[in-house]
């Protein structure tokens, strides 16, 4: 029999992905911050529970995926959640945060989480809300081995590529490697783009040329034509990838080393969120850096 | 019958390039700086001549492929340059540059050869030594469309992305689009092992989860896997990258525009020549960008 899944979260990826498990036979209840957005799945056969609390009680595992760090605080160490609910009356015994967050508290929830017979494991996701689509989202896992193990039946339904990292917090340490990457690479397109604007070349013949080839990467293919068609609509928002490059330069003081690509990236990005564009999507990022290469000259 | 091909330029590009036309049955006559590193090819067929200017006086094309933009201006400015054959005694006429040169250059080329009868092209290319020996090299086309569409044939031996993008120069602005691109990309993937190994995770596992996702790039599929293996041995040199990225920021201030990221590149790239490494491959920033993640930590 299938455990039964305490979902938390229902923004663009949770949603997509708490539906692959009901359509796949796993009984599951639910709660989220704002009830409404959670009917879509009450539909599909979900229920409604009233706090994360409710929910331990009475699932097998609980997985989470919501907005920020201190979302995922409240949800375990909040008045109504998870790790407020006694021992004895919980029948959860496997918790999954899938949000993007600290390395630190994800350590420190596997720590509470033990001391109270709860595995706690870091889950942070790849691969958008399209990944989130089709199923095929990378998953990078940090916590007990054991617990990966055990619940790697219900990683599969939602993942594509799904890896165990290391002890707790090596799922997020590994998310911020890749936001890190993807920091400097936007900044690559963008000034690529830009380059080609300017020097009077059709950036569509030039993405045809450089795409294929060792200028190559997810970015340029997914995110420059979105750019060439004006189209800003968020496949991942601003404010979010802001929020990872804070948590990994954070992550980067803590370990005494500064990454300049990386703190580049977040000035830019922050400039976006100044004029109003936190809630498009990371490829907006074009419209700051253009603006950017001609104040600088101005100068 | 196959046009006669002169041939400059047997570095590690050049020779692969010209054996591809060699093979394919091209009469194929070649001048290169040193001698003995035409040797290979002169087995294979091809025949010497003393200069530029008497390859072009036998031969229906010329095809370049060098170092540096000065290379470039000596081949066919200099005293027994391509030019220097008066036009009634030259066969040549048609001249591509595959060299990554300036693209100010390649007009002025293009000007003072239309002035000769002699119609130049700007054909720099991307792929690496792997594209150049397999042939599968993306070729970034400027000059006259009249011309690129009668020396097709030989582009199709040597590539598989061939592109004509537009008037004279335009092919070497393509190909700093290129560079820009892969130069930010090239931070981000370094920032991301650097990360990956200061946290303490295991950077080939962490490959495995982000290198199919978002953050993936060619860079990432083809350079970090030799960055974790020691292995810094030239696909492609540091000191012509450094080359490429001084030659598009010299661009972009002619065009009034500063990017930052390329600016940050060359920064590091410069680096790396300091420390010796010009004749590494340009995975070799990976070095450069840890010593000034710790460097700027002490600080």
């Amino acid at each position: 029999m299938k455990p039964s899944v305490g979902w938390i979260g229902t923004g663009v990826m949770g949603e997509s992905m708490a539906r692959h498990l009901l359509s796949e036979g796993y009984p599951m209840g639910i709660y989220t911050r704002t009830p409404a957005k959670a009917e879509p799945l009450l539909k599909d056969g979900a229920e409604w529970f009233e706090n994360p609390r409710a929910l331990a009680r009475h699932h097998d595992v609980i997985i989470s995926i919501v907005g920020y760090p201190h979302d995922v605080e409240e949800i375990y160490r909040g008045e109504s959640g998870v790790l407020s609910c006694p021992a004895e009356e919980r029948q959860c015994q496997i918790a999954i945060d899938m949000t993007t967050s600290r390395p630190s508290l994800a350590a420190s929830l596997y720590q509470e989480g033990s001391q109270q017979g709860l595995s706690f494991l870091d889950a942070p996701v790849s691969g958008g809300d399209v990944g989130a689509k089709n199923g095929s989202l990378s998953i990078m896992v940090g916590g007990a081995e054991e617990t990966f193990h055990k619940v790697a039946p219900i990683f599969e339904v939602l993942g594509g590529q799904i890896k165990f990292q290391g002890a707790a917090g090596s799922g997020q340490h590994t998310k911020m490697v890749n936001q890190t990457i993807i920091a400097s690479t936007m900044i690559g397109m963008c000034e690529g783009l830009i380059y080609a604007n300017r020097s009077g070349l059709n950036p569509e013949v030039v993405l045809e040329s450089v795409s294929g080839g060792a200028a190559g990467s997810w970015s340029l293919t997914n995110l420059a034509p979105r750019i060439l068609r004006g189209d800003m609509d968020p496949g991942f928002f601003v404010e979010h990838f802001v929020k990872d490059m804070e948590i990994a330069l954070q992550e980067c003081e803590r370990m005494g080393i500064q990454l300049q690509g990386l703190t580049l990236a977040k000035e830019l990005y922050e400039a976006v969120i100044q004029s109003g564009g936190g809630k498009l999507g990371t490829q907006a990022l074009f419209d700051a850096v253009d603006s950017m290469s001609r104040r600088d000259s101005v100068e």
